[in-house]
């Protein structure tokens, strides 16, 4: 599920010069090949590379994207959208990982307006993961192991609505995907009802799942038997060979028994230096799951490509149709940021260096979650757990009861939320236990609702005894971690952000550290801003030296505590108890910090008779570049600064 | 994971006039065996029988718990601690339900104090599931599942301790919980580390899960094969066989693998009228799950206990000790009550006639939900997913996708936390979904933290576009239905009291429904109450009838709507804007509804100078009988005349 935000395009080799011409073939080149009168087989090797030099250029134009596996299920994918799928035929992919890769097939064949391509993860063109508002989706994925389940339903209701009797479902998965205990919960049911017979699961077994080896993490050992004891027809084929994949798929209208074709694929297949074939022996971790090439490497995958398309249209005798040309100048993030992950990398290893009960546990994230070096420094202390976040914090809770101190690491909305129930059951049975959420919040907004942690707050406080803190700098995070592992008592969720943070100088400011307080990062009296957490205290600010140039001077109060608020330090941070207060979170408005703030000031007899007004999010979160997805919700600091003018 | 109420000797059959009495072997009975020169296998026979007699006690003087697994499992648990587990060997039950059979061993020898079998769910007594409080217990459980990774945790927390080096962990599961995801999730990754070869899962298969036959629900099919391709060694034997028993145990030492022994158990196994191989064969549900025997069947059960225990004593040639005799007069539960359940069970029945687009899902507990009936007269539109909830969520969002109206049943407990995610996923795509938890809130209390739902409304509040009604009686409930199938858009969270509820002439007001809006039950001006749902409604108009008689009268404006509130309503509810204002709810205060109109409050410049206060629940959720969980948490009428007087 990793979303690698340390490179990509839009952000890579910053000094470089020269940066690519990005290229994409057109829809009429797709027109072209369908139209070749060539073998199937021909033809789809044709398309799935084409569909690669697009899918290429998609996640560079992105700037982020998952190519691996989009390159790894492309030829499996090309098979079936050419010859299989049938107009009562479903496909979806249950990982959803691969969507550029689909886009790429779905443009050319008209199923998405073509002009999409280039507008991948930016807002209402194709989200980083598919919705069922694209046509062709079907269903929202992103969130691992949901597929089959999915797929029951749609067969279920199709019987209880008369529809479409014969139509087969296929769901793609992932290998590291199987990980998941949700995906084997959904096959146990599947014999008792005759339609669940149409589902053909897919798996892309590209050996590599978000940060290495499958093998590595969570074995799937006998995959083949595994199926069979869950009564599975199973197949086994080589995914990149179209005549295995031509055969497998003539024989499944014969069997009326769920179906899982197990596809060995190459992860990154098509490029060479993408391949995971490719990596060096001692080479641990695989570099292209997510994230945009680099410029350079983006032109040598271009011409890989491109000689690749040109020795296939040479077999074949027919004239290369021609590709299209950008000059695409990516924005460039703002060079004068700071991340907090290299800070909590750097931190962790610091603090377990002399306290040797500190334990960490990974979901497959150990790249954005920043445990590298943890890994590399106690070994031993480093307990990898794959996609399997339930199983990942029940171990935790009992590692806790044995009086370590785990610290457990996946993205924020995966983390307080697949494992909600077992996050309880450790806070029932007592012990200390550390949950990490990186990618906190909204942002970032490419990869889409399933990626976006903005309900987790309300999930974690009502946890018993949980501490929750969403630190707003580096100084904050390194204080904030020491108070957790070293004088809090209880359980603690530290909800990290983990795009770059605009750097302010008011961060320099943030000196000490006192639970439950705030930092009053600028004084004024025509309005009290309470704000929690980094990505809008920056924009708070922004709007505060807007504001003042109109007279107008904010009381700025950020937080990185979202319970547990000293309420009296809050009122006496207030500095104009007759101004008006706006209070600002990266999370859902309802269920949020601005409920708790509102309960404190209540318990703490602040009493206003002036407006409170809150911004947050409001509905499904929207998915886009950070700063389309930050103006749709209205937080970014333009739309603060008419907040404030509107209340004022 | 059923939790019957519906039920017991403390409530069934009130009209019997003779009460049986209640019968236990006190400890010197064990003792006595255990000094005893017979075979291993006569005594553990033995010991099984009696502990089986005194499991029996226990639930019926307690009025619930789960009497089959208890019984199914009794004998290789006997064998276990009589002749197996050394000190640095660990056992636990992973679903928990079983813990009255647990109990009644532990007593037996000596890990509790012999005189906590009188107070089995009763408040610092023994929990309905075992808390990790209680010597022996090792961890809090209840929750299916998560046994095998809790195992892991231990164990690799023991490898970093330097402890324990060859302790064995042996984890008993249900074979219905073997429905639930999380468990083949643990499984996975067991081979990484040498420790994990150290865990021995013992399936207690005993055909019955809390509704019905696992076959029917979610088939096991070839369950050695399924153990075999995770790469456990398996064995398969009668768990009644104790010569069996003793032989499978004694191989287990020379194998280096994780070990999976599936005994072939009988559900209620002892007392012939509770096996569930002596069930009609169109009796589809077993009846001793959970629950407690009626006066009849508790003499019928005991006297044939005694037969059988006097027979075994025969065989060998010893006496028998004597049990000795309580009589128990048990709380009957207030006669004038009503429950919500059951009125569900007709609307949903009534409402699915005219509409064909209402399907309901269960996750085996038809017998809790109230879907017998709709199962009966809609077979087609009922769907029984078993113990598996994030596939019945997620199964229900494609339905709803397919233009019907899933509803989704289960415990609140289990419903909005295991899963979490998928729930999440459903609101970002789309279609309308009902979720209907019952066994909501903190009572009863009996069965302990995993099943009290006490943080469910801040879970669900953060969806976008949910709904939440707590409804407060059963005119009530059918507004609320209707309103959330015939008018609301959204999907919703029906969240339902299960235990009765007493009787108030104050419901007789509510006749209408109007959506966001409370009711003012009384009105006052000393005094603003403000609470959500039916049992701490109950609690506050008690305690308004004591505060009368010192001239207190109170303003109480009861809610069935913990969110989407109607602030402008509110506001006019409030009587007396200068008086204090009071917020109940049966959930926890952090992140629950008491936020929720803190923010109203605030939002609709409702001011006050005076008190604000807020009830509701602390830190983890206290396990006892409904009314000592109550006091405990401060919840009772009483408690709010106090706090009330307090507060003016």
């Amino acid at each position: 599920m990793g979303e690698q935000i340390t490179y990509g395009i839009s952000e890579a080799e910053e000094t470089s010069t020269s940066l690519p011409t990005l290229s994409f073939f057109p829809k009429e080149s797709f027109d072209y090949i369908l139209k070749l009168t060539i073998s199937n087989i021909d033809k789809a090797e044709i398309f799935s590379y084409l569909a690669r030099f697009n899918t290429l250029y998609m996640i560079s134009r992105a700037g982020s994207g998952h190519i691996g596996g989009s390159f790894s299920s492309m030829d499996v994918i090309t098979w079936l959208y050419l010859n299989i799928l049938k107009s009562d035929d479903r496909y979806f992919s249950s990982k959803g990982h691969d969507a550029p890769g689909l886009y790429s097939i779905h443009t050319a064949l008209g199923i998405l307006n073509f002009d999409l391509i280039h507008k991948l993860r930016k807002i209402d063109g194709l989200p980083g993961h598919p919705d069922v508002k694209m046509p062709g989706a079907h269903t929202n994925t992103g969130s691992l192991g949901m597929g089959v389940s999915k797929a029951k339903g749609f067969l279920i209701a199709d019987t209880l609505n008369g529809q479409n009797k014969n139509g087969k479902i296929f769901v793609l998965t992932g290998d590291g995907e199987l990980q998941e205990g949700q995906f084997w919960e959904s096959l146990i049911s599947i014999k008792y009802k005759t339609e669940l017979q149409n589902i053909i699961v897919l798996v892309d077994h590209n050996k590599i799942q978000s940060d290495t080896y499958v093998k590595n993490v969570g074995d799937l050992g006998n995959l083949d038997q595994k199926f069979k004891s869950f009564d599975f027809e199973v197949f086994r084929i080589d995914g990149h060979d179209f005549s295995a994949i031509e055969e497998v798929f003539s024989k499944i209208d014969k069997i009326s028994k769920p179906i899982a074709i197990i596809c060995d694929t190459i992860k990154g297949k098509g490029i060479s230096f993408m391949e995971h074939i490719n990596m060096q022996e001692n080479e641990e971790y695989y570099k292209y799951h997510s994230g945009a090439p680099s410029p350079g490497e983006y032109k040598k995958a271009k011409n890989e490509l491109i000689e690749n398309i040109k020795l296939k249209f040479n077999k074949i005798n027919f004239d290369i149709p021609e590709h299209k040309d950008i000059d695409y100048t990516p924005l460039f993030a703002a060079s004068n940021t700071f991340r907090l992950i290299p800070g909590y990398s750097e931190k962790i290893v610091k603090i377990a260096k002399n306290n040797h009960s500190i334990i960490a546990l990974d979901a497959d994230l150990i790249l954005d979650t920043g445990l590298i070096d943890f890994k590399k420094n106690y070994p031993n202390r480093f307990i990898e757990c794959g996609i399997a976040e339930q199983d990942m914090v029940s171990q935790a809770g009992t590692i806790a009861l044995s009086g370590l101190i785990p610290i457990v690491h996946s993205f924020a909305c995966f983390l307080t939320s697949r494992a909600s129930e077992q996050i309880y059951n450790n806070c029932t049975q007592g012990g200390k236990v550390i949950y990490v959420g990186s990618l906190a919040g909204v942002l970032p907004g490419g990869p889409g609702p399933s990626h976006q942690a903005v309900r987790d707050i309300a999930a974690m406080k009502a946890m018993p005894g949980i501490v929750i803190i969403e630190p707003l700098c580096l100084s904050e995070l390194n204080f904030a971690f020491d108070w957790i592992i070293n004088t809090n008592k209880t359980s603690a969720y530290l909800r990290i952000t983990s795009i770059p943070i605009k750097y302010r100088h008011e961060f320099e400011g943030i000196s000490k550290f006192n639970p439950g307080q705030g930092y009053i990062l600028r004084e004024g009296y025509d309005i009290n801003i309470i704000v929690l957490g980094p990505i809008l205290t920056v924009e708070v600010l922004e709007a505060c030296d807007e504001l003042v140039k109109d007279n107008i001077n904010c009381n700025v109060i950020a937080f990185s505590f979202a319970n547990n608020i000293d309420g009296i330090w809050l009122k006496s941070a207030l500095k104009n108890m007759n101004a008006p207060i706006l209070i600002l979170e990266n999370h859902m408005t309802e269920g949020g910090f601005g409920e708790t703030i509102s309960k404190v000031i209540l318990e703490n007899k602040i009493t206003y008779k002036n407006n409170i007004e809150f911004i947050g999010i409001n509905g499904v979160p929207r998915s886009g570049s950070n700063q389309e997805v930050l103006n749709a919700h209205e937080l970014s600091s333009i739309h603060i600064v008419q907040k404030v003018k509107n209340i004022i």
